[in-house]
């Protein structure tokens, strides 16, 4: 890429630190700096979703979707109503999954367990081919609660312009998400054009039942894993095979995937995206304090909405 | 593809009805013979390894490999020579070896858990990237005990060359095999032209601790999942997210894979290697009973190294 196509690549980033830090280290792996290219199977870029590339406030967009589930089951069976999850998703009691929440980032899992537990019967004995489905008419549906668009238009317009930007250098991207893997699958390829096998997220465990139409895979009601914290780079060791050349996210659960895209004798880029921006988007820091301090530790590239997006979506 | 490329095409295959099969079903995928095209990125094709891509026996060439890392241990601390899994592999005592394999056939796998724990034990703390050059310079060099051939050539040829044929028809292809994942991963580009990222196989828990440069991913002593029988259909969903179009095989444990392989409304195609050919390679069918009903009752087109394959290695 020529000096003149990247002062123009990136249009929806404003000029400054950030934009500048993904032009150099995109010079620097392609070699138009002058540099050793980076083979193209190595150049790897791994992406937080809920936060990272779409908007995560006022409540994940997966809350919202299996909150919604939550109520149709209490409203086809009244004992649910007295139970939580169901009472608080039926009775809108944002309150009680606020303070979840606040418990939640307070180190107190006491309800997260409730709230799971609730989520993963949820879902128990579906057809991984009718999650899918029901998480695919969902995301095209559904409207955020504030911003005034659908889910789908909740993706941050410079976000899904890097991805681009990288693919045009033939990096390879991945979601690396701790929500749920097949509740991403659906629209990541038209949202992000990140195709489904490339979608790293958390799942329920899957049990297979074989029947002479091919056999059936159904969620259990357990968790198998939870793709944060120190379960992403191993998720993605295991996926991909290779320790990523970026890697972008936005809290204490994406620390050891930025940690882990570095290396020693290639060049290697950690962004970390800082919600500041309370007019356009939302402005919090709530888990993500670790994240910011080691990002100031480990020169890590810090991407201000406010300042470093000249759009948001 | 023309006729006449077809006729042509998997030149290291006898005319017959596997080959037949072979080239009817990409002609349906790829809408040569006029069938609507199945779009590209539906063309999922899953090879099992041991004994369906390479040969497994006298032994699994993994389990070479775990055995020459017991015998190093053993030589290193006089005190496992009394325990077994290090015992038989000190002693190069193929008789309990042997008997173990007839007891897992049998259903008793008292033995299989004191083979497992000690490979475990072998690797626990190991990082992946030490792992796999291990068995990278293992796979390089070591020779088969008969076939007078290093591990590497012996690849069965018609099912190289049948992975490049379904590349150059633009399927995507994955290994899902019982063995190791991070042991395959090495090689499997250069042998079969599938890249690191479409290796699906068993791994051993992995553990992750951060540190100042970049973070370390270890093995744990415990097995993470065996990526056999139902597993295979599972691990297929979680890594590609699709229900194949193509699935190979040759033993019992690829029952399920082959079965979730099936499609109401598009072309599938399941192939089950039958070793019959002593004089070539090895004749057996111990592990494979059921795999042989299941290929009868559910049509599946058996591959005869014997009568099939005009080349084996």
């Amino acid at each position: 890429m020529s000096t003149l196509e990247s002062s123009t690549a990136l249009a929806s980033w404003h000029d400054g630190l950030a934009r500048n830090a993904v032009l150099e280290f995109v010079a620097a792996v392609t070699g138009t700096d002058g540099s050793e290219p980076v083979p193209v199977p190595e150049r790897i870029a791994v992406f937080d979703n809920d936060g990272t590339l779409w908007c995560e406030q006022p409540m994940p967009i997966q809350l919202d979707f299996i909150l919604r589930r939550l109520v149709e089951m209490a409203e086809a069976d009244e004992s649910l109503r007295a139970r939580q999850p169901w009472k608080a998703a039926y009775e809108r009691d944002y309150h009680w999954l606020g303070a979840l929440m606040a418990e939640h980032y307070a180190g107190d899992d006491t309800n997260v367990r409730v709230l799971a537990g609730g989520i993963l019967a949820a879902y128990a004995g579906i057809s991984v081919e009718d999650f899918e489905a029901s998480a695919g008419a969902f995301l095209h549906s559904a409207q955020h609660p504030t911003l005034g668009r659908g889910y789908l238009e909740c993706a941050y317009a410079p976000m899904v312009e890097l991805l681009a930007y990288l693919e045009a250098n033939e990096f390879t991207n991945y979601i690396v998400s701790g929500g749920g893997r097949d509740f991403m699958r659906p629209i990541s390829d038209e949202v992000y054009g990140i195709p489904r096998e490339r979608v790293i997220g958390s799942t329920a465990v899957l049990h297979y039942t074989g029947n002479e139409s091919g056999g059936t895979i159904t969620h259990a009601p357990e968790p198998d894993y939870l793709d944060d914290g120190p379960e992403k780079p191993i998720r993605i060791w295991s996926r991909v095979g290779r320790r990523p050349l970026l890697a972008a996210g936005n809290s204490n659960g994406d620390i050891p995937m930025l940690q882990f895209s570095q290396h020693p004798d290639k060049p290697f880029l950690r962004l970390l995206v800082l919600h500041d921006d309370a007019a356009r988007e939302f402005a919090y820091t709530t888990g993500a304090e670790q994240a910011l301090e080691q990002a100031t530790a480990d020169r890590w590239t810090v991407v201000s909405v406010k300042d470093d997006w000249a759009t948001v979506f």
